[in-house]
């Protein structure tokens, strides 16, 4: 099984942790974005969004989108759900990181950290925080009721959460203002199987 | 079931849809947006983060985001898979289509169709165009090789893309140049249980 992807890149992060915790074996390939290797013919023709992560299982059969990923490796798994409430509360997380929450932390960390904040971005940087904090603060309200986002239990939503969420601050988000979501990032670094993301 | 929502949004006209092809039973209850009624408290009780569709199975049992909600309602039906592979690709087009699409093709639609396309937003409207254009080419890819999105069937991955789709043109976007994606609005308007957006 290989993987494309980058891990300065949160979304290619959540399948590095997901794997640790399940004990599946990837191939990493490394694929650098600003040199617009997700462009190539070549990695058109194995995802023609030209993005990673991407998951090759095989010649010709490969799945994209982090979470889409992350659905299929914990298929089965204690990390998924059989459950259709609970499953759709985890899919419910994933979208919402994707829709509500990457475009605006990872973004704003993005600028910030690999473009160096210049000038002519630092208005998309400023609006960025709104939309950032709105999201932490959901994720805070859920995060004082249960330890996980979805009850008891280490589900990928909190893989696909935790990505840009154990980052946030460098994307200019102080995460002291969020004591549960806090606790939350400790919880999952206690796991025995975590890895970090570089 | 009660589905909050209003039907002039395509995130919200996907379960319209969905609940009528599998002849699911849903209590509709009007929000308008505009008028800040997803912001009260009461509806923040429901769902944090503020957004329609909001699936309600029962008080306190809520689930969020539309492509969740049709996963929840799809569930066992044919128009979701079983089959890991199969319902990961299901998702991949969703989160493609939360990703990469919605917010450029609906954004666009928004602005020029519900704004009425005001100046100090016309640069942004501009810049929808390259994204939209590039999401549309990725699904156009797709269609000149399969009928439906994941293969020979319809899928709620097709329902998904479907709802802003299909009203691309209120958008700007002349789907002229996508023969593919015309054909398959077709196929789609053609299902026996097909109901239109308004």
């Amino acid at each position: 099984m290989n993987v494309y992807g980058d891990l300065n890149s949160g979304n290619c992060y959540k399948i590095k942790l997901l794997a640790a915790i399940l004990n599946i074996e990837i191939q990493w390939v490394d694929v650098d974005i600003l040199a617009k290797e997700t462009q190539t013919t070549e990695f058109l023709k194995k995802n023609p969004n030209g993005k990673i992560p991407l998951l090759e299982l095989s010649e010709g059969l490969c799945i994209s989108e982090s979470n889409a990923i992350l659905n299929y490796l914990a298929h089965n798994t204690a990390l998924s759900s059989t459950d259709n409430y609970r499953h759709a509360k985890i899919l419910q997380w994933q979208f919402f990181e994707q829709y509500s929450h990457e475009p605006y932390i990872a973004v704003a960390r993005f600028i910030a950290k690999y473009l160096g904040l210049p000038p002519e971005r630092e208005k998309e940087y400023k609006s960025k925080q709104i939309g950032g904090h709105k999201a932490l603060t959901v994720m805070e309200q859920q995060l004082l009721h249960t330890p996980f986002l979805v009850g008891e239990q280490l589900t990928i939503a909190d893989i696909s959460l935790y990505g840009y969420t154990h980052v946030a601050h460098e994307g200019g988000f102080d995460l002291d203002d969020y004591p549960a979501i806090k606790k939350w990032i400790q919880r999952i670094k206690n796991h025995p199987r975590y890895v970090s993301m570089v």
